[in-house]
C-alpha cells in the first residue's frame, strides 16, 4: 500500500476511542487523520482533551491532534465510532449520509435491516447489505457494525459449529471486564472483591446478535439463525476480557474430537486476505485444565483471538466449554478496524 | 438449656476450622471445649498453632485452649470436621466408631449409602440413615454429613421448587469466593483481577449431591432426584459469597409470582424448632435488579440465609435466577452446626 | 435520655451521608428525623432517592423519610453535614445562622478562627471557638467540624505523645481507601490492582489540620503546634480503613514501652463521659509484627479505634509506627457524631 | 556477536526463575541452555516442572529442556540464580568455585566483602571486587549480586542525585507488588483488598543495600555511603510495580529544576554501550500529578526504567517524589542480566 488511508475516531476521547486511536497508531493501512467528540473538547489537542490511562503512551503526534466536533466535515474517508448510544444513532447515520464509510462500535444500527452486523471471519456475506443500505437510505456512504462484544466471542466459537453441526440451544453465562462499561465506568466502590450480576441491555443483545451474524443472507435481507440463546451476564473485578460458560446442543451428532478440530482448523477471510489485524488463527483452542484465564490469556494474537478451553460433555445437552476474548480489542476496536480492513482489501472503500 | 454441650472441632487451624471456632465461640448451647488437629500443632495452645484470619478477634479463653491430635480421645460428645479430605474419610469414621456424633464438612463420606447428607431445612427424615449406619457399623457414634459450599445455595433454592413444582433441568455456573478454597488456598498472582474457569471436583460435587439432598427416602436409602444437573464453576477475586447463575425446568408449570412466593414462604424443621443458627427465613427473594451481590448481601441472617434474585424467564427452559450464599458459613461451618442443633433440639444426642 | 433529640443529615443520599444515616439508625440518643439534599432528590423517599451501598440494609422506616431540600427549614436541633465542599461552605452557614447546631465532615469551615476542629479525646476545650463564632457570626446556632479522614488517626496516634513527650517532626505516608473518594468516588479501572500516588489536596489538609487540633487555645484563638507534618497521601484498592506509615522525632527522649504504654492507657473525654460512640480504649496497640491491616482490624470498637502497630526505633528521628483507622466511621461521619454528643452530655444543645 | 553464549539459570521454576527464562527467551547474546531446579524436578522436562504463569507463552523449545540439578555440572559458563535463600548460599558459592559467571538475585552475598551488589548504571566500577574475590575464595568464577527490588529504584533515584548534591538523609515507605514474594507467596485471602504492613527482612535490606551501592570503593574494598536511609515496607494488591515514597535531605542546595535535569539526562555505562537491556533513558521524569501509577507504567523501556514522579518541596527535607519500577524485571531478573551484558562487553567473561 503505497499511501495510507486517512481515517478518523468518533468519540475518541472515551474507552473505546482511546482503544481505537491506540490501535490505529500503529497501523499499516491507517494513518489516523481525525479525533472527534463532543463539543466541549474542541479547540483542545486530543492530549489536553483526554485523559489517557492505555497501558502504552500515547504518541506524541496523535496527542498534538486538534479535536474537532463529530460533525460530517471532516477530513478522511473513513470514521470509527466509539460514540455513546445516547448520541451515536444520529451522529453515525449523518456521516454515513455525507458519504464516510462509518465503523461503529455502537448498538443503534446493529439490528436495522439494512446494516451489515459483521464478524469477517464468519459473514463476510452480509456486507452486501451496504448496498441495500445505500439504496433505501441514499449517498454513497455506509454503516458497518461489529457486535457487542460478549456476543463477538460466542459468535465466533459458535460459527463454526453452526456450519459444521447445526446449533439448536446455547446456554451462556458471561464474566465480564470493567474495561467493557467505558471510563469512568464501574465504580470501584462497587465492583472491588464483588460480582455484580446484571449488565443492563447485554443478556438482550447476545441473545438477538448471535442470531443475526449467524443467520442467512437470502436476497437483501438476514434471516435470523433458528437457534435459541440464554444468556446471564456478570461483571466482575477483572479488567480486560470476558469469560463465557457455554453449554450447547448441536443438530448433528459430534465428537469432542470433531469439535476441538473443527474451531482449531477454522480459518475465515481475514486469514485468507492475511488482513493486518487478523488473528493468524481465530480460534485458539486450550488443553490446560485451567485455561482460558483473562490475565494470562487475553493479549493471545494482540487480543484479536478468541479462546476455546474446558471442551467436554454436557450432562444435559452435547458439549460445555469456556470461551475468553479481549472485550475493548476483538470485542470492539479491533473488530471494526478489522472490518474497515475486509472493505478495503475488496476495494470497497 | 441449663449446661451446655461439649464440642470438639477436628481441624480447627484451618480455614473451615477457624469458622467453626468463630461460631462455637458464642453458641448459646455449645461450649468449644476440644480444639485438634495434626501432630505438629500438639503442644501448642490454639493461639500459638493459629494463624488466624477471621475478622472477628480470637477469644482469648479459646485462644489458649490446648492443641489436641485427631484421636477419638476428646472429651466432649459431638466433634465438627473441619479436616481436609486427604485425611477426614479415616479420622471421621474412626470417631464415629468410638461413639462420637461427627459432623463433618469433608466430602468423604457424602455419597455413602449410610450416611446421611443433610439440610435441615430440606431434608431431615434423611438423618433416619443413622440407624442404618450404625447398625452397619456398629458403635454409638455416627457421621452426619452437610453438602458442598456450592451445592448447598442451589439445593436450597430447588428444594421448595422442586417440592411444589417438580425439578426437570437445571443449568448452574458458579462464581466461587476465594475462602471456598482454604487457607493459604488460592494464590494471589493466581486470583487477582483474574477469573479461573475450573475447581477441581466441585462441577462433580454439584451434580450429584444435589440430587441426594432432594431424594427421597424410601426404606432405609435414598433415591436419587430424577433431575438432571449441568455445572460449570469458576473462581473469582470475591473473599465470601458463591453466587450462581441458574436456568431451570419443572415438571409442573408456575409463573414467575408462584416461583417467588414459593421460595419467599418456605420454612423447614429449622424454623419452626427455632434452632439457634437457623434463619428465619431461609430463603430472601430480592426484587432489585442487580442483586444479590457478594460484597453486599452474604451475611444477610448472618451469612446463614440463601439470597435468590433476578427471578425471570429463560428463552430456553422456564426460569432463571441469580444465587449467592456464604460459603464458610452457610456453606459449611453453620450448616454442620445447624445438623447438630436439630440433632440436639430433637434429642437424638 | 427520655426523649431522642431529633436530628438531620445534610447531603445524606452520599457515601458519607449514607454512613451518617447507618450509624444514626440505631442510635440511642439520636433519632434520625430528617434527611436532605439537591434539589433533585426532593420530592422522593430516601429510599428511592439512595443508591444505598451500605453492608446493612436501609432500615424501611428511614428508607420512608421524605427528601428534603438542603434550607434552614428541617424539623430537628442538630444537623450532620456530609456535604460535598462545592456546596458545603454556604449551606452550613446557613444552617447555623438559622440557630442550628451544625456538626461538618467538610472540609470548608476547619480552618476558620472561630471554628472549632474538634476531637473530643484531644481537644474538647476548643469547644469554647463557640461562643466566640456566635458573638462574630450572630445567631444562637454554630458549625463544629471534625478533621478530614486522615488527619483523625494521625493527630490520635500523636495527641498523647504529645502532651506527654512534645511532637517535633513527623513524616506520614499514607494508604487510602477507595471509600475516603465518595460514590461513584474511584473508578474501577483507575484502581483495580493499582495504586494511585495522588489524592487532591489530601496532603495539605494532613500538614495543617494535624496542628490545629493539637494546638493549645489561648484567650480565643488556636495556636497552631509547633511541629511540622510531612504527609504524602496515596490510594490503594482497599475498600475501607486508612494505613498510615510514620516517623517521629520527640522533643523529650522516650522508650518504646513508654510510647507503648502512653497510647494504649490514653483516655479522653469521651471515655470519661461514657459517650455512646465513644471506644472504650481510644487508641489500641497491636504487637503482632504485620497488624495493623485494613481488613482485619478497621472493625475495632465499630470502627472507632485508631490502631498502632509495628512501634519501633527510626534510624533517622525516633520511632517509626503503622497507623489503621476506619476513615468513614471514626474518620468522618462517626468522629461528628462523637462531636455532637460530647456537647449534648456538656448540656450545650 | 557471531555466537550466543550459553547460560544457565538456577532455580528456573520460581518466579525469578520464570522470569529470567522469559526475559532470556530471545536475548541477542545469550542463548538459555540449562535450567536447573531442585531434586523432585529432575527427570522432567521445563514445561512439565514449571507452573509457568508469565504472561506470554512458554516457548516451545524451552518447554523442551530436561530440568537439571543445581550442581555445578551444566554447560554453561554463565548461570542466572533465581534461587530461594535457603539454599542459594551454598549452591551459588559452589557454582563459583567451579568456574561460572553467578549472578544471583538472592540475598546471601550481597553484603560480603568480596561480592560486588552492582546497578551498572551506577558503580560498575565495584565489579573489581571480583579479582579480590578471587584472590580470596580462589577459581576462576565469581558471584555478581543486584540489590533487592524495593533498593532497586530507590538507589537509582539516589544515585545522580547523590553524585550531583550528596544525599544527607532519606525517609521511603513502599507500596509492593505481590509478584515480589514469589509462587504462590502471598495467599489471596491476606492480599485481596488488604495492605499488609510488613514484609520480612525488607526494610533492613533498603537501609543497608542502599548505601553499599552508592558506596565508594576505596582500594579492594566499599565504604559504604555515609547517609541514612529510613524504609518502612508495605505489600499492597498489586501484581507488578513497587511504588516508593520518599522524602530527602541533600548535602548542597538544589532546585526542583535541578533535581529534575539531574535524573532525566543522567546516563551510565549500559547506556554508553548500548547493552541489549539497558534502558535508553535509565530514569524517566514524569509531570503528571499522579504518576507514575504501577498499572500504568510498569512497562516503560519493556519494565527497565525507573519512574520518578511528583518531585516537590518536602515541609521538613528538601524534596520529596514517588518512585515506580518493576519489581521482577528492573528489580530482579532483568537487573542480573544487564550485569552479565556489561561484563560480556567488557569481555570480562
Amino acid at each position: 500500500m503505497k499511501e495510507k488511508i486517512k481515517v478518523g475516531v468518533l468519540g475518541a476521547t472515551g474507552a473505546v476511542g482511546q482503544k481505537f486511536v491506540q490501535l490505529l497508531a500503529k497501523h499499516p493501512w491507517f494513518e489516523l487523520a481525525e479525533v472527534a467528540a463532543s463539543e466541549r473538547s474542541v479547540g483542545k489537542t486530543y492530549g489536553e482533551a483526554t485523559r489517557w490511562f492505555q497501558n502504552t503512551p500515547l504518541p506524541e503526534h496523535i496527542g498534538r491532534l486538534p479535536m474537532k466536533p463529530c460533525r460530517a466535515a471532516l477530513d478522511c474517508r473513513i470514521v470509527f465510532s466509539g460514540l455513546d448510544a445516547a448520541v451515536a444513532g444520529e451522529v453515525e447515520a449523518e456521516f454515513a449520509a455525507a458519504g464516510y464509510a462509518v465503523f461503529s462500535n455502537a448498538r443503534n444500527h446493529r439490528l436495522a435491516d439494512d446494516v451489515p452486523l459483521v464478524i469477517p471471519e464468519l459473514n463476510a456475506d452480509h456486507l452486501t447489505l451496504i448496498e441495500r443500505q445505500r439504496s433505501k437510505r441514499g449517498g454513497s456512504g455506509f454503516i458497518v457494525t461489529n457486535s457487542n462484544c460478549s456476543t463477538m466471542f460466542l459468535a465466533m466459537a459458535l460459527g463454526p459449529l453452526h456450519q459444521a453441526f447445526g446449533v439448536e440451544k446455547v446456554f451462556v453465562v458471561t464474566m465480564q471486564a470493567i474495561s467493557g462499561a467505558g471510563y469512568p465506568g464501574v465504580a470501584s466502590l462497587d465492583i472491588l472483591g464483588n460480582v455484580i450480576p446484571f449488565i443492563s441491555g447485554e443478556e438482550e443483545k447476545i441473545e438477538i446478535e448471535t442470531r443475526k451474524i449467524l443467520g442467512r443472507l437470502t436476497g437483501d435481507r438476514i434471516e435470523l439463525a433458528d437457534f435459541a440463546v440464554s444468556a446471564q451476564t456478570n461483571r466482575v473485578p477483572v479488567e480486560d476480557g470476558h469469560t463465557e460458560c457455554v453449554s450447547l446442543k448441536l443438530k448433528k451428532p459430534a465428537s469432542i474430537a470433531a469439535i476441538k478440530t473443527c474451531l482449531q482448523n477454522f480459518r475465515g477471510l481475514p486469514q485468507k486476505l492475511e488482513l493486518p489485524s487478523a488473528p493468524p488463527q481465530p480460534i485458539l483452542v486450550l488443553d490446560e485444565l485451567d485455561r482460558p484465564q483473562p490475565k494470562r490469556d487475553v493479549m493471545a494474537a494482540n487480543g484479536m483471538a478468541t479462546l476455546v478451553g474446558r471442551i467436554r460433555p454436557c450432562p444435559i445437552l452435547d458439549f460445555r466449554f469456556v470461551i475468553l476474548g479481549h472485550n475493548t480489542i476483538r470485542g470492539a476496536a479491533g473488530a471494526s478496524i478489522l472490518n474497515a480492513e475486509l472493505l478495503v482489501a475488496q476495494k470497497k472503500i
